[in-house]
C-alpha cells in the first residue's frame, strides 16, 4: 500500500461545540425541539471553531470527467453530455445554477478529466489529468500517478478557495458512466455486492440495469482494488472527477471547512477520503439523501445522516447546495434567537 | 350537524399543471431527476394557476390560545408561558422569527384566545374569542358559537391576507397544552386510539405521558365529539388557535393561497378543514414531519408528504416556514433552468 501524503486535519473543537450546546439550552424553546437544526449548530460550531460561524462565502465545486466504461452503455445519455452539461454549468443554465443562485454561492466547474476542451473562463477551473478514465471493464481507470495526481489537485484547489474567503463548500460532479464508478467504488469499500448499490443513475431501465450490475462485477473482478487502500480503489475503478472530489474533501478537512456532500457519487469520493484520513468525516454535512440504493449504504458506512430527503438524483451538486439554507437557519437560530432571561419566558 | 358556511373552494388548474409538466419535461436533467422539487413546482401551478408564481409576498400566522386543560398539568410548562412567547414573537426574539426573517416571510401573531391581553402593534392580530378554552376533562372546550367565531375569524383573516397582496402563507401556534388538544382530534378524526397519537409534546417525562393519555380518553369519553362534523369536534374537544387555523386554511385555498402546515396541531387544524370542506386538502403542503407520534398518521390521513423531516417538534410555524425555502427553489427551477433545445445538450 502507497502511503499518499493526506494534509493534516485538525480535531474538531469541543470547547466551542460545548458552548453551542450550552447556548442551545438557553434560547426560548423546549430543550431539543429544534432538532437536527440544534444539531447542526453544534456541529458546524465544532468544525470551524467559531460559535456563530460565518458561512456567508460560499462555493459548490462541480467535478466533471468522462469514464471509459461509458462505451459499455450504462447510461441513458451519449457520452457528449458531460462536455454539454459543462458548457450548461458555465452558461448559468444548469439546475446547480440556479440553486446557487438562491443560496448565494458560487459555482466553480472543475475540468478534472473532460473529453472535450473548453475556453478559458473565469468560473472554470482547468485541471485536465486525462481525457476520461479507461473502460474498467477491460483495465484500470487510471495510472496511480494520475490518481494521486487528482486527490493533489482537489487538495490544492480546497486551500485556494480557503485562501479566497470561502469558509463552506459543496462537491458535485457531472460524468456520464459516473454512477457506474460510483457503484464499483461503494460495493468494494461497504462491502454490499454491486447488486446491492447499483441502481438507474440517470434512468436506465430493467434490462440496462441488469447489464450495469453485471458491468460493475466485471470492473471489480477484472481490477481487484485493494479495500484497504483508497488510492488503488480510486486508480482501478474511480474517475478523475471522483478523486479531485476525494481530494477536495481532504484538503478542506485541513483547513476547517464544511463539506457538504451530495448523492451517490461525491459520497464515493467521501469513501475514499475517509480510508486516506478517518478524521475527513468530522468536517463532512450529508446534503440528502439520493434515490440511488447504493446512497444510504454509502452514507451509513460514514456516519452520515442526510439533512434532505427530496428523492433527487440529479448530481452537480444540487442536493448539497439546497442543504445550504438548512445550515443558514442552524447557525442562524443560535445566533438571533431570545435567551428565556432575555425574553422573561418562564423555564421548566 | 350543523351546516358551517364554507367558502367556495376551486377546483386545482389542472390546465397549468399539464404546463408545469411539459416544461419540467424540457429542462436539462433526466426526467424525474429532481423529485420532489420537481412534484412541488407541479402542485404550486396548479393550486394558484400560474405556471411560475410570485411567492415573494409571504406571512406566517402564529395563532395563540390557552387551554384549560393546562390545570390537568400535561405540559412540561406553565400556562403564562402562552403570553409569555406571544410577547417573545412580537419582540422577534423566537425562533420562528428568526426563519421567516431568512425566508422574507412577515411573522403575523394571531391572539384567538389568550388568558392574558396585550397591548395593541402592527404586527399582532386581535381577535381574542375567549379568555382560553374550558377544561376538556370537564366540558366542552368551547361554545359551537365560539367554535363558529373562530372558523369565521380565520376565514376573514385569509381573505385580508389575499387583499394585502401575501400568496403563500404558513399556518403555525403557540398554546400551552395543546398537543393534547390536538391528541384528542387526531384520534376521533383518524380512528387511532389516544395512546397511538399522543406524545410528549413540549418534552414531559414518561409517567406524566401515561397521564396525558388518561386525560385525552377522557376528554374524548367526556365530550363524544362527532367525527362527522368538524365543527363539533372543534368545539368539544379543540382550540381557540386551532379554530382559526382551520378557518385560515378553508380561506386562503378559496383563494387559491397554497398554505403551508407546519407540525402536529396545524394539522390537527388542517383535519378539522378537511372534515368541513375535502377540497381544502388540495391548497396544503405539509413543511416538515413532526417528532410528535401522531402527526405522521394524521398527515396520512389527509394524504400529504412531508417536505422535510429534521426532529422538529417546536410549533410556532417553524417547520413549515423553514420549507418555504423549498417551495422557492421548487419554482425557480421551473423559471430558470435552460431547455435542451436552449442548451444544446443531448437527449436520451
Amino acid at each position: 500500500m502507497k502511503s499518499f501524503p493526506v494534509p493534516m486535519i485538525p480535531e474538531l473543537n469541543q470547547t466551542v461545540a460545548s458552548a453551542a450546546v450550552a447556548r442551545q439550552d438557553r434560547l426560548t424553546k423546549p430543550p431539543g425541539a429544534l432538532g437536527r437544526l440544534e444539531e447542526l449548530s453544534i456541529k458546524l460550531a465544532a468544525m470551524t471553531s467559531e460559535l456563530v460561524p460565518d458561512l456567508s462565502r460560499r462555493a459548490v465545486l462541480v467535478c466533471a470527467g468522462d469514464h471509459g466504461v461509458a462505451a459499455q452503455g450504462v447510461s441513458a445519455y451519449p457520452q457528449e453530455v458531460t462536455a454539454q452539461m459543462v458548457l450548461n454549468f458555465l452558461a448559468g443554465g444548469a439546475a446547480i445554477n440556479v440553486l446557487a443562485r438562491q443560496m448565494n454561492a458560487e459555482v466553480l466547474v472543475v475540468d478534472a478529466g473532460c473529453m472535450a476542451d473548453f475556453a478559458e473562463q473565469p468560473q472554470l477551473i482547468a485541471c485536465k489529468i486525462a481525457r476520461g478514465t479507461k473502460d474498467i471493464t477491460q483495465e484500470p481507470a487510471m495510472t496511480s500517478q494520475d490518481a494521486e495526481a487528482a486527490l493533489t489537485l482537489g487538495i490544492e484547489i480546497a486551500h485556494q478557495q480557503h485562501q479566497r474567503g470561502i469558509r463552506l463548500l459543496a462537491v458535485g460532479e457531472m460524468g456520464i458512466a459516473n454512477t457506474t464508478s460510483a457503484s464499483a467504488i461503494t460495493a468494494v469499500l461497504t462491502g454490499y455486492p454491486p447488486r446491492e448499490v447499483t441502481g438507474r443513475g440517470t434512468g436506465v431501465d430493467d434490462a440496462r440495469l441488469q447489464h450495469k450490475i453485471a458491468i460493475v462485477e466485471k470492473a471489480i473482478r477484472i481490477n481487484r482494488p485493494d479495500r484497504n487502500d483508497g488510492l488503488d480503489v480510486l486508480s482501478r475503478v474511480g474517475g478523475l472527477e471522483i478523486g479531485v472530489m476525494a481530494g477536495v474533501i481532504l484538503g478542506a478537512a485541513s483547513q476547517r471547512i464544511p463539506v457538504v456532500i451530495d448523492g451517490f457519487i461525491s459520497t464515493a469520493a467521501a469513501l475514499i477520503a475517509s480510508t486516506l484520513s478517518p478524521k475527513a468525516v468530522h468536517y463532512l454535512l450529508a446534503g440528502h439523501r439520493s434515490v440511488e440504493p447504493g446512497h444510504q449504504k454509502a452514507l451509513a458506512k460514514l456516519g452520515l445522516q442526510p439533512i434532505l430527503d427530496l428523492d433527487m438524483r440529479l448530481g452537480e451538486g444540487t442536493g448539497a447546495v439546497l442543504a445550504f439554507g438548512i445550515l443558514d437557519a442552524a447557525v442562524k437560530i443560535l445566533a438571533e434567537m431570545a435567551t428565556f432571561e432575555e425574553a422573561g419566558v418562564s423555564e421548566e
